[in-house]
């Protein structure tokens, strides 16, 4: 296709631009659990948009403003963006080999907090959209954008936000923040993503903390109360034990099996990565594994605090103890359901005295495999990386996407320019600039063909 | 009687110098736990020996060192001081109204930490030596001290330093390292110590953390084991689950239970001061609690610590776990045979997987409460607290005693200037000075009589 052509020589030629304005984006600070420099990176992304012809605005959410903005194109049909300008905090700073402010290129690859989560993804698609401006005076489609800022503290505001706008977002197909290749560098699309839901259990037993000599046999005790507070949510067997909690779980297809059974065994490679011996419920590998890593609901306890944790002996009683604990819920699973289940559940076993504070979440969703617009994206995909882009009907981490697949009734498909070693979320994040100019590539097609499709 | 006058006014007169010295034993930090300041507090203690003529060694113990100091007096009977100079860790230092190892006078107390437990008492000792040494130029009786750095962390390695050195720690009685009046003023006599033995039990299943939206499923969960592992020692009616705990104790003795049939019930009072609105196992006060504060074994769980701990939610799978756990013993338990049952009982369970640290501890001892030396020093507290120091069969906390009780043979009696908000262990921790004085009194009267009982 000569447009092709034209288009990806205007890429090539303003790579170096686009990595600007990419290292201006990053180097505006918006680390949304600090809250800091929200405002600032919103007007940053905005002002972005209106240079581009969008029609902008920037919106309340009751945390961080929702950034929205629309340009009309050629044929109309309309495809939604759906990016985050938030980043995660930085810490530990002193693992980063370069501050995670000044974006810094060497060896072929951009570093920042939140170059590769989220903020490269904004920039190398807004470059395709240039190329078009710029070759052909228009863009294939019509184009939405939805940039919001809690996506790393959990999108607490966003489907809200969606309900309340389903009109100004309404669209024919969306694609999604993420994306990117595996290891053996196959371009993937994830299908759907994990329900969550986070929440932090407390109990506390007494004013004050006790000497353990003293009221060890006689006054309650908040570490042991949430010991069998917890100990009564998950057998050792891996059940969660919550009545009704797998009642309206609605099980994964054939289709999606299939789709796992067409993957490499991840066994050996988790078995190294993270130095485990075993994985649980006697699982060996292959697709009961690959099946389970995200079909399953679980009830991860993330995190146990409670009275003395330094060296040595200190005899003390707590007064206060407490655990995060991470529900993945899986389809057919709600937050509504699975917080009064909870709150049924421990009541039921004489555990009233236990605090549940529900720290963000939202269900699990999936995008049909056979969507034609799945087929777009895997498809314009195979020309620029060179190899089949596979499918993966979900993936154990969530996202909200559910207001998008069943509010407003979109395919969601995922694209982008992640890698294994892309470091989201740890020191030393980074892009690899190929990946960069892969990603603008494929966005070029996908528009170029969903303004062309029937 | 003349000498107690004199005697009396020396100590009236010196008492702001015995309370500058202390201040300055509290000043000088010396925290077991944290190994911050023992060496050289242990000196600053051989010091103060050393200035009233004592004999003094620092001896290694394989961990803190032990001051023992000796000086002759009239009569050849001999009177051994136990105390220690180690300390409980500050934190948390933000409930501190003045820095912990500032001591700092306010309304009649001496604030800091360890000022109560036990630095007071060994100053405030010394003080009722230097009136018979300024007044009489000699003491009434041989005086020992044996003063530990251990005791806060569990007296490690006193037992076989004990052992070791009974010809240096031969001696006629004891007097215990602490002792004060309850909320009625009423000074008490506490005959007996529980025993303990404080284990960390440990558990790491990967050798880094993993995010739990991938491996809740799939990978082992450090927390969930410890939980699950803790959940087999105790069940939620309090009862110890490990076979064989409770097989060798040996009961309490009708006298045991006719001395707490003689104290007021502590229900109310312990209520208000801990903020508890029930005890364990529907107990609502008098001789049933009274007895099972003392004399029934305990599994506490002191502290727990595994994954992320702060603010809001963070999504991962912790790889390390651990707990702080206090088992009270009782007489007839001994540790040893405690560390084999629990180590047997978590294979048993399938949690070979948890480690088991031994912290330290010691058997549960008592002192016959008909013992005339026991009689020597309630009869002489009488005059100075203006009421009857009554007899307690044996307190919640623990210490030491046992290789005093049974390797020395000597009877211990407790006597201090401990009361009910002394806040040992706890953020502002302080000592009443008129009962410091009231302690120096009776300890000048206890050595008096001491020399001249036949």
């Amino acid at each position: 296709m000569s447009e092709n052509s034209n288009i990806d020589n205007y890429l090539e030629k303003h790579m170096d631009d686009s990595i600007a304005e990419l290292s201006r984006l990053v180097a505006q600070p918006s680390v949304g659990a600090q809250n800091w420099g929200m405002q600032e990176c919103a007007d940053l992304v905005a002002d972005m948009l209106r240079k581009r012809g969008f029609a902008v605005e920037i919106l309340p959410t009751g945390g961080a403003p929702v950034v929205l903005g629309e340009r009309k194109g050629r044929v109309n049909k309309t495809l939604l963006f759906y990016n985050h300008y938030d980043v995660q905090p930085a810490e530990p700073l002193e693992l980063w080999e370069t501050p995670p402010f000044e974006p810094t290129l060497r060896d072929g690859k951009l570093y920042g907090r939140g170059v590769s989560d989220d903020k490269a993804h904004i920039t190398s698609r807004l470059l395709a959209l240039d190329a078009f401006l710029a070759e052909e005076g228009e863009l294939p489609c019509n184009v939405k954008f939805i940039i919001e800022g809690e996506e790393e503290t959990g999108s607490l505001h966003l489907p809200a936000f969606i309900t309340a706008n389903k009109e100004k977002l309404a669209a024919d197909a969306c694609i999604w923040e993420f994306g990117g290749v595996d290891h053996r560098e196959i371009p993937m699309q994830y299908l759907g993503l994990r329900g969550i839901c986070y929440v932090q259990l407390t109990v506390e037993t007494a004013s004050i903390d006790v000497h353990s000599g003293q009221g060890g046999s006689i006054f309650p005790n908040a570490a042991w109360r949430l010991v069998w507070a917890l100990n009564t949510l998950k057998s050792s067997e891996e059940k969660i034990l919550i009545p009704g909690w797998y009642d309206e779980i609605i099980p994964p297809t054939q289709r999606d099996r299939e789709l796992f059974e067409a993957q490499p065994d991840p066994a050996q490679e988790y078995m190294e990565r993270y130095g485990v011996k075993q994985f649980l419920k006697g699982m060996t590998g292959g697709i009961d594994l690959q099946m389970a890593e995200v079909f399953e609901p679980t009830c991860t306890i993330c995190g146990l605090t409670s009275g003395y944790q330094g060296m040595g002996s200190k005899t003390v009683l707590p007064a206060k103890a407490s655990a995060k604990v991470d529900f993945r819920i899986v389809p057919g699973q709600t937050i509504d359901r699975c917080l009064k289940l909870l709150r049924q559940h421990l009541n039921t076993q004489g555990f009233e005295d236990i605090q549940i504070e529900f720290l963000g979440g939202g269900p699990a969703a999936k995008t049909n495999p056979d969507d034609p617009f799945i087929k777009l994206v895997v498809d314009t995909a195979e020309e620029i990386f060179e190899s089949k882009m596979e499918l993966i009907p979900m993936v154990g981490g969530s996202g909200p996407n559910y207001p998008f697949v069943h509010e407003l009734n979109l395919p969601v498909a995922t694209a982008g320019l992640g890698y294994p070693d892309t470091r989201a979320h740890a020191p030393n994040e980074n892009i690899r600039i190929d990946l960069y100019f892969k990603h603008a590539r494929h966005m070029a097609r996908v528009l170029a063909q969903f303004g062309s499709m029937a």
